[in-house]
């Protein structure tokens, strides 16, 4: 998880480095104590390494009061098989070929193989949610598990509507994205024993950049590079999916817009490119960061009441890494 | 759930009639209060219905102890829809085209909605397991996800290999079927404030009867009536899993086995045939009951220390209804 960070994600994780290897072993260890024919596929999920940023989260929220992070470190390591499982299942249902530079499990052993093994790694997050023996932190992982889903469907249910509109957009990413980090960090705090107005501050912290990391992931997807975000740029156009900055080009124009056209007719890539030249040619990109920097501004504000540290410095870095984040 | 039980079924689950209805009432409730999108897709689902034996466990190993059962109506509606959430990726994984005599959801929506509406059913369940707010039963109950997809796992990759044995075999159907048993029993004991030796044979006859349940389905695979098992007979053959009446079939013809023959040729279905036939005309489907009988008699012989009651009656009657099951 943390090879190649770069100088500001070295900052962002320092006061949590250690907690972060320790989340790393209980991934390598997860399937050696039971279940050793699933071995082999446990550990290339987990060679593939990630940037670590909802474990570093809950962690950190966790630092902010406290100096023991035993409980944190479970939390964090069930945070991010959250994650990992999350995306098994969304390879599989967009038929993506890799993830992380490496194959998707449902390319390399199968759809079978990603839907059975992404439930095992459910059920396992969920094992070690329980290890932390806070019922209130269990019953909000299972809530967000749920918003995962439930967004995931949403997103798939209205694909290719011309109706999806900014209302939607942010029920979605709350479900599908913010939801996780909001838990992440209200988590951490939780089990640091922070009192209530710290909780409901890092829980508000976990939303706001939750909801901006959403939205420089689609800024990302209409006006990155191909190479750099490991897609092709305008992916989720082409799965007929809208995001702030498509809803925003459609809200401009309301006649003659290319995603009309190419909702109607899905083969005509022409429209799409078109679409993206539009966007890349308008001050949209520009906008849509002003809103992501709005979430973060609310996360910077939400944590201005938890006491001074390292943690706190980490975590005031990490709300305005969001939108600096290029890949 | 109770449509259509036979004398047999209602004189079972004569005791906790009501609580069923209640899990039921539970059931159609789920996604009202949020996630409206689903509501279709959950409606279809719960109104499959199903014979309800796994959460009629939960509620009579809780009456068997106490009078009050509104945790254990929680408990058996989170067991359900466990249950319902494997079957909707177990059918994804087979491609199955019914179950209980209506369209799958893979079928019917495609699998990637099957892929995350039966996520979705899966953290429905743990959620309704946090509400019991009994970390003991919480944590048993993410160990039987884990369980579930383990024991499916393993039967995809060890499917057409002829190394898989009775060890092995056991091994399989306690993860993918009686783990399920012996937690709704042992969860309901824990939630009706049971003492420990109490829990002990109840999470012994639900293991037992668990076991047993498997070994009957895969008996009905080989040996029943294709229209009352509601899938193809053989089928379990032609996935190229063994079962105990297989693999006893391999014990007795270690030479020029029609199994052999089929695994090693899987488009000649005249082997297939084969098989079956030299199952039917030997002792061996006889033998296989009484294996699953030997399961019944531990599973009758844990609960003999259970207060004598209406309860144990049904317990047992259940117990003894197992290998009574024709489909």
């Amino acid at each position: 998880m943390l090879q190649g960070l770069d100088t500001k994600t070295n900052q962002i994780y320092g006061p949590v480095k250690e907690d972060l290897g320790q989340v790393e072993a209980n991934l390598r260890d997860l399937g050696k104590s039971r279940d050793e024919h699933l071995l082999p596929h446990l550990t290339y999920l987990f060679e593939r390494g990630g940037k670590g940023i909802r474990p570093a989260v809950t962690l950190l929220a966790s630092r902010a009061y406290s100096k023991d992070s035993s409980k944190a470190i479970i939390m964090a390591t069930a945070v991010e098989l959250l994650h990992i499982a999350t995306l098994i299942h969304d390879d599989t249902v967009d038929n993506s070929a890799l993830r992380r530079g490496k194959e998707t499990i449902s390319n390399r052993w199968g759809q079978n193989v990603a839907i059975l093994l992404g439930d095992y790694v459910f059920a396992a997050s969920a094992t070690f949610v329980c290890d932390t023996q806070n019922i209130r932190v269990i019953r909000r992982f299972s809530e967000t598990i749920m918003d995962l889903s439930s967004g995931q469907l949403l997103e798939y249910f209205n694909s290719h509507s011309i109706e999806q509109n900014r209302k939607l957009y942010e029920e979605r990413i709350y479900l599908k994205t913010a939801s996780l980090f909001q838990t992440a960090a209200e988590a951490g705090a939780i089990l640091g024993g922070a009192p209530e107005d710290v909780v409901q501050a890092l829980t508000s912290y976990g939303y706001n950049i939750g909801m901006a990391f959403q939205i420089v992931d689609d800024i990302l997807d209409v006006g990155g590079d191909a190479a750099e975000i490991g897609k092709p740029v305008g992916n989720d156009l082409l799965q007929g999916v809208l995001t702030l900055p498509t809803i925003k080009l459609l809200e401009r124009y309301s006649e003659g817009n290319p995603i009309r056209e190419l909702f109607a007719n899905r083969e005509e890539k022409g429209y799409l490119q078109k679409a993206l030249d539009m966007i890349q040619g308008s001050t949209i990109i520009e906008e849509c960061y002003a809103e992501a920097e709005g979430y973060c501004a609310k996360a910077q504000e939400a944590i201005a009441v938890l006491p001074e540290g390292p943690a706190l410095d980490s975590l005031r870095i990490l709300a305005s890494y969001v939108t600096e984040r290029r890949r």
